[in-house]
């Protein structure tokens, strides 16, 4: 196959997307359409446009939009072990954590899929050691609390997964330090018992300002501790790459690793996930994580936008984002445990795809990545939902939700249960969202047109949550290529970065002196 | 004072703000400037907004404006108890439950401030019996956890408070249920221990569907949790309106009132937000975040923008909104005992101004309330960054940060401790964002220009937290003066729940229906 690659407005298929006719909404929305619109994502999770302002003649437009982006034979190169990260020069492997659907992918002398597989074998059976007792905390009390020292992809995909499945039975509790605000290491510090904790390190660099930081501050607490016969070095184990300066320290019980190949935000399914979900749950239950994820994935191959969900939403993404005009996204999940997930969401997308110039590095004259931000149902209906329906700016709703819960345990109030009215507030917003509501008084009217989608599944199991992640990583790889951006890097926080060392080491000029003063 | 309300088109300042010159940040920028542009908010915070595109003539303009809108009249309205909540015909008194700044208020035949006094003095003697076990479970064990349930006002703006000030002793542990997915209760119910747990059923009417279902499931889980002796009615006290059917009912051990002139999401200066960081810190911490907003409340009738940092801010934000034409804001404070801070001003902005029609009920041609979001630095550095540096849309940023940690735990790092880390980063990226950077790789090129505000202070003490609820309180406040809408009631939420009924009750039409089935 011969891939090209193009910007957004020099296809053919965005000019004519450009001259279709809007879709009313409150006219294009019945019970069929609604019916017709779910299409598998993978671990019994759905993906339904219904209430998207899409009518058969944009979808194929769309169609021809992935088409002419050659998003099927992108993605392919992807899972074939391209160069896809342009800007790194580097492959982009994160589907390889969970399954091989492409060709051999060799790097650096390494069959790379093994390499992962080889991960896999050492977290499982590290994991059981733990479990079993086998490996036990310096003054011999088994570990009972596992504590995730990382940020950015190292902290908030692992933590919206670890809630996500808080619901099963816990082999471990788990707790997670990200900032490097003292603060937040301090708060965890305060909850745990250092005799029976384990830490994971998580920095693919090793060079990770905060993450360093707050391992510092959890040896020195060790070391200050006054427990008789502790050795920090015994409570703490690194992910990191083989090169970095981590793997090669005596600070840790044990090193797991990842590679170049895995972006932080998609590293989830790697070692910087797997070892905390496997210790928390069990090595099982991550597996599962993985097969749902996997599942998802090949699904995302079908180059039928119609039976792709992962494309279709990232299509009716660009049409919503380049043709009407919109720049927030909200994610809505109807379920408590994706509390942090839209967090998850944030970062994946908007670090992906917030980019203004091309995979050449030319400047674009579209626009990108929207702002991504969310919070759990029913909670977002008592707070910023007001805006969301009688606002003056359109904002796209992604919901997400589920027949039954996870604990189930639940009550009859009112001649309902407690997950009957949450879903039924579900399909109310969508509703409500959609068609809205005409009223005398217009501090009552609700204009409706107000486009969603829904992801819904049986119940929120370690195979959907896996499939649900997978979905919004692909969804997002398929916009980058639409947009012609890579995104895979990030240069866009390269800059604090360097301004922050300026501060530090003294070298600051006038104006960051001036800043730095007032917080003195 | 002659008050008269009209549309912020319709202003004279507003046909000049619109031709104004734009300001460049690289320009403007200078050490002079981000030394002379804080203006005290109160409880040793301040307001710095150095880095927003605002010369000395815009804000001469944006003077103009606040005086053609007659912002500090209608502020002193509001402090008078004019009825200012139009939509509902009542007065908007929250500022009165921490400090009295105007006329005698005296509705429904009662003295206001004194009837908030007296709930003050309830919530003071109340949990200093509860501190002293001169009030103890039903089965004789002292209370140690206390269990807010409540939604939307009744738990962002609590729960933010509580995270915030957790670096402060506490004298009991707090725990929120909002969400009526049961698997949120579930969490909490697997975590306590009921014989020393204190419910309070937050809900201003005594009917909201959520709140009643996860009290229902409290009383359950106690009455099955096979304690001997246990009597659920005595672990459970309510704050709620002197009129509702919580008030009357005897599931609890004692009622605090709050009432129809406190909006939810401006309810945690009363009893909603006061019981329970009474019971968690001791009432004097409580009492210290009333003087923090009392004082932001007394800063916030200066009718000179510049001496005036609420009002500052609401009229940059209006710049912003309006002139740039900018749709979402972004929350970011540097410290990690706000890490729910954003999704209070969330709830608090979103709901207020996010409004169609002004609050004559007319439809406006003209943007209301931005999109809200954000997440804690340095956390969101390694998230969604990426995008508000090199993305294409420009997004407005709202740095809060601090000298000082709270817990002061700290630990040097490479020659610094976390703290100078956290804060230098903060420095950078102001600059950064502000300023970019030139670079002949485009695909390492920041284009600056990105403007941002900081509220800064000494430490996040109970005094400057009282003051930067209150600062957004004023803000929000004045930007819906200057909309012209009605900023303290929510139609917008109406809608579902009519819906969520038809569905609940087997009532709803085939699409509601349709949906509800998908979740089935």
């Amino acid at each position: 196959m011969n891939i090209t690659y193009k910007n957004l407005t020099d296809t053919a298929a965005y000019a004519e997307l450009a001259s279709t006719s809007p879709v009313s909404l409150t006219e294009i929305l019945t019970p069929e359409r609604i019916q017709s619109c779910s299409i598998p994502v993978g671990g019994n999770l759905n993906y339904n446009y219904a209430a998207m302002p899409v009518s058969k003649s944009i979808i194929d437009v769309l169609q021809a939009l992935a088409d002419e982006q050659q998003l099927s034979d992108k993605y392919r190169a992807i899972l074939n072990g391209s160069i896809m990260n342009t800007g790194e020069s580097r492959a982009v492997l994160h589907h390889l954590t969970r399954g091989k659907l492409g060709d051999e992918v060799v790097l650096d002398e390494e069959n790379k899929r093994e390499f992962y597989l080889e991960q896999l074998e050492a977290m499982k059976s590290f994991s059981e050691k733990i479990h079993n007792k086998v490996i036990k905390g310096s003054t011999g009390k088994p570990f009972t609390t596992v504590v995730q020292i990382g940020i950015g992809g190292s902290d908030l995909g692992p933590r919206a997964l670890y809630l996500a499945l808080s619901g099963i039975t816990r082999k471990m509790s788990a707790e997670f330090i990200s900032n490097v605000d003292p603060d937040d290491a301090a708060a965890v510090f305060k909850r745990i018992n250092f005799e029976e904790t384990l830490f994971i390190v998580v920095s693919k660099s090793g060079t990770t300002q905060e993450t360093l930081t707050n391992q510092g501050l959890a040896l020195r607490k060790m070391a200050e501790s006054g427990i008789p016969g502790i050795i920090p070095a015994k409570h703490m184990v690194a992910v990191t790459s083989k090169t970095s300066p981590l793997a090669a320290s005596d600070d840790f019980l044990k090193s797991f690793f990842i590679d170049d190949y895995i972006g932080g935000r998609y590293s989830s399914t790697s070692a910087v996930g797997g070892l905390i979900l496997s210790l928390a749950f069990g090595f099982r239950t991550f597996q599962k994580v993985l097969e749902g994820a996997a599942e998802a994935d090949r699904n995302a191959l079908n180059p039928d936008i119609r039976k792709n969900p992962a494309m279709m939403d990232a299509l009716i993404g660009i049409y919503l984002r380049n043709i009407l005009g919109i720049p927030t996204t909200a994610i809505l999940p109807y379920s408590q445990a994706l509390s942090r997930f839209a967090a998850h969401l944030q970062q994946l997308d908007m670090e992906s795809n917030g980019k203004r110039v091309n995979r050449f590095g030319e400047p674009l004259n579209y626009q990108t990545g929207p702002v991504i931000f969310g919070e759990p149902g029913t909670n977002g209906q008592h707070s910023f939902y007001q805006l969301l329906h009688q606002g003056t700016d359109i904002i796209p709703l992604q919901f997400v939700g589920f027949s039954s819960s996870q604990y189930e345990e639940d009550i009859v109030v009112d001649n309902s249960t407690s997950q009957e009215k949450l879903n039924a507030n579900l399909a109310a917003q969508i509703v409500a969202f959609a068609r809205g509501k005409n009223d005398d008084n217009p501090n009552k009217q609700f204009p409706g047109g107000r486009p969603s989608s829904l992801l819904h599944g049986k119940k929120l199991t370690p195979e959907s949550l896996g499939a649900l992640l997978a979905h919004f990583e692909n969804k997002v790889m398929f916009q980058g290529f639409c947009w012609n951006v890579n995104s895979f890097d990030q240069e866009g926080v390269q800059l604090g970065k360097i301004l922050t060392k300026q501060v530090l080491s003294g070298n600051s000029d006038a104006i960051l002196e001036a800043y730095f003063s007032l917080l003195k």
